[in-house]
């Protein structure tokens, strides 16, 4: 858990991931002599601020994004946003620029947004919420556990992993951009016909909290039956608690898979929250339990 | 006839598509020896629930997708689209679930859609129209006109192609997604610069039944006008009755071309429909013989 | 500006880049002997009608799109639009259809237009604003200096270059589809990993006339932090002017670098216009020349 709260400590707004990147490749370097199966890591500028590990022989990848929803100054005090953060007056927002530290409440309307601060805040500075981490009554509540939760899951899967890429990828909530040289990356080196996207969910009229991770059958993208009815098949066998998420909306690390040009099938499996993209994230400490057997029972049969 | 009312009958909504996958290849293994060339056949699992043939030397690609629009169960009673479906209250949608077949109506609005049936359905359950195939005055009237009738050119061009490839692609009526793969495959084996889609379009204000196969100038994308160009020569050179359509709208599998890492032209030609995604596509029997004559001139003549 | 004013003057439209870039093609055989580096020149049907020139041993490339914006003759005397073209009741709009010259109005409303004209047009022909350049007090203003000025710069650019790509794109305005193949034959041929875009955007409340050359933070969407940071550092020390852009929307070949298969760098710089996508497009020519000087800097230092 220590690894949980300092990981949604760090700041990472999409196209900034480079300190979560960095902290990540010091944890990594830390740990895994203790892991199992020692990885093969790449990273570095060649693969700009995404960092993948390599396991054994790989017949399956699992992605999780590092980078968070958040705000950018604008001109006189406007905020637009980075992602689709949820709008509500007054939250309060951190960030930094050339004259400092920076905490601010977030005001106008959602969509005119801008900061309420005593100073002009300079162009292109990246504001996230102020971080609030609480853990109680069997939930954790925090900003960015979409997808700080995802990240944690990976690395708590590197543990007794053993053939297998566990790849954590930047940009996914402000529209993608680093799978598709990723998945390159990976089919050129050791090639994988499946990929798990390891990711927060949401709550809704047919997901309910501690009722297990969801594997989710569609969002705004569908996956390949096939592939869902042996992910279904396994996950009965596990005995795992999962529910089964339908959605017309909504996407992941997992559009890009669909739309490369590599035939890999693909699933969303993860713990749902309610509060979404707000500083008040809140999942079920059951369901992500869930999520990390689920997974690693899953890396080993898929 | 009989293989255009069998395909007719068969269910393949996008991410769906191994039964129509599975069928077609029997129908190819049956009839390739009576083809002028026999071609080389790729599918399997390396290509998911695609397709594709090799004849002779290809110049020109010719894709027909076999997937089809439909609907998928969520929680609730709800459905939620899979592509764009026409919402008619009352529609009769069939599929099957564990607990057996299921043949319903289609309730509620536009954007808030429910089946009506006695018992509930389970979640992410794939539903399609109900098939009611009408062949009469010049017309042939069904559910997925759009596109078991651009898989009935394709296959009928195999009869006497020599060169060129002929693919069926899948999830095109939701986003695409095996376009990318298989134009990969395609320039890695034996390179393209032409592509035909062979798909059906639209009755507008601009496009009459029996006025020929539509070659289309663009739609929410457009084609090269150099190639253009040399396919109106062509056409015009064929004799074969077209007509030419200008939309803002709409998209086929010439979007993936036009946005692969491929310098490949495009080109949308099929005869239109009217009662566009509702069980009552409508067809001109005279547009459908343009189409197929239009495929066998210009796969000789490009 | 003889050269500038020859570019105005010729028609291009997204899908219809021919005539530009034969014209360019010219220009470039005429004009290389004077050149400090001669480029390997690339282009021909393999390259559709885009251009790339290889300076000595890249390790940028600058990106400039030759296409623009304009209308398609649909039916009934309807147009629809090319990209996005600002509707202004009375523009006169230029072409050519089988039957001769043609010289009409735009009529009608933004979401309904028409052409005002004797006979009917041709279906799928492609009008464009009629040209009117004014040069004077500072600024030019015309049709279509998005993206002829970029285009300008880039070809300046090639005069005294010695190392990097000079790459004239198609179909920018209109979603692009040349970038995915360029880019693919850029890093098979001689690998990059930095972009910038050669364009114009926008005046805006944060954005003024004679401030010098805009450097985007970002439109719709954002570059890598790490790369910006490196740009902004350079600018600083050229002592050339610049200004910073923040924007929500937008986009440009820049987009289609982002979603490449290849971690490359990318960011947008260049001259700030009004009356955008209109026949009036203004630009100041010192803001033009801070552009040039700009690209020129970056190009030897990045």
């Amino acid at each position: 858990m220590e690894f949980l709260k300092q990981l949604l400590g760090l700041s990472g707004v999409s196209g900034d991931e480079s300190l979560v990147s960095d902290w990540l490749i010091k944890q990594i370097l830390q740990r895994m002599g203790s892991w199992k199966v020692c990885p093969k890591i790449y990273s570095g500028e060649d693969f700009h601020d995404a960092i993948l590990l390599k396991f054994g022989e790989p017949r399956t990848a699992v992605f999780a994004h590092i980078d968070t929803i958040g705000f950018m100054v604008r001109y006189n005090n406007q905020l637009i946003p980075i992602g689709g953060p949820e709008f509500i007056e007054g939250t309060k927002l951190v960030g930094k620029d050339s004259l400092g530290e920076i905490r601010c409440k977030l005001a106008g309307t959602e969509d005119a947004m801008f900061y309420d601060f005593p100073r002009a805040i300079e162009r292109g500075t990246r504001l996230t919420f102020e971080q609030n981490i609480r853990i109680s009554s069997g939930f954790i509540q925090a900003a960015y556990l979409d997808n700080r939760l995802g990240i944690y899951n990976a690395f708590r899967l590197c543990e007794n992993l053993e053939n297998g890429w566990v790849v954590f990828s930047t940009y996914e909530e402000h529209g993608g951009g680093s799978m598709p040289f990723l998945l390159k990356f990976i089919q050129e080196t050791a090639p994988i016909k499946q990929a798990l996207i390891s990711d927060i969910t949401w709550i809704t009229e047919g997901i309910e909290h501690h009722q297990g991770v969801v594997i989710s059958l569609r969002d705004k993208f569908i996956p390949r039956k096939k592939f869902l009815d042996r992910v279904l098949a396994l996950a009965d066998q596990s005995k795992i608690p999962y529910q089964l998420e339908v959605e017309a909306y909504g996407g992941s690390d997992g559009r890009e898979v669909q739309f490369s040009p590599y035939a890999i099938d693909w699933c969303f499996i993860g713990a749902a929250e309610d509060h979404v993209h707000s500083p008040d994230e809140k999942v079920s400490l059951a369901d992500l339990d869930a999520m990390i057997s689920m997974y690693e029972y899953l890396m080993k049969e898929l």
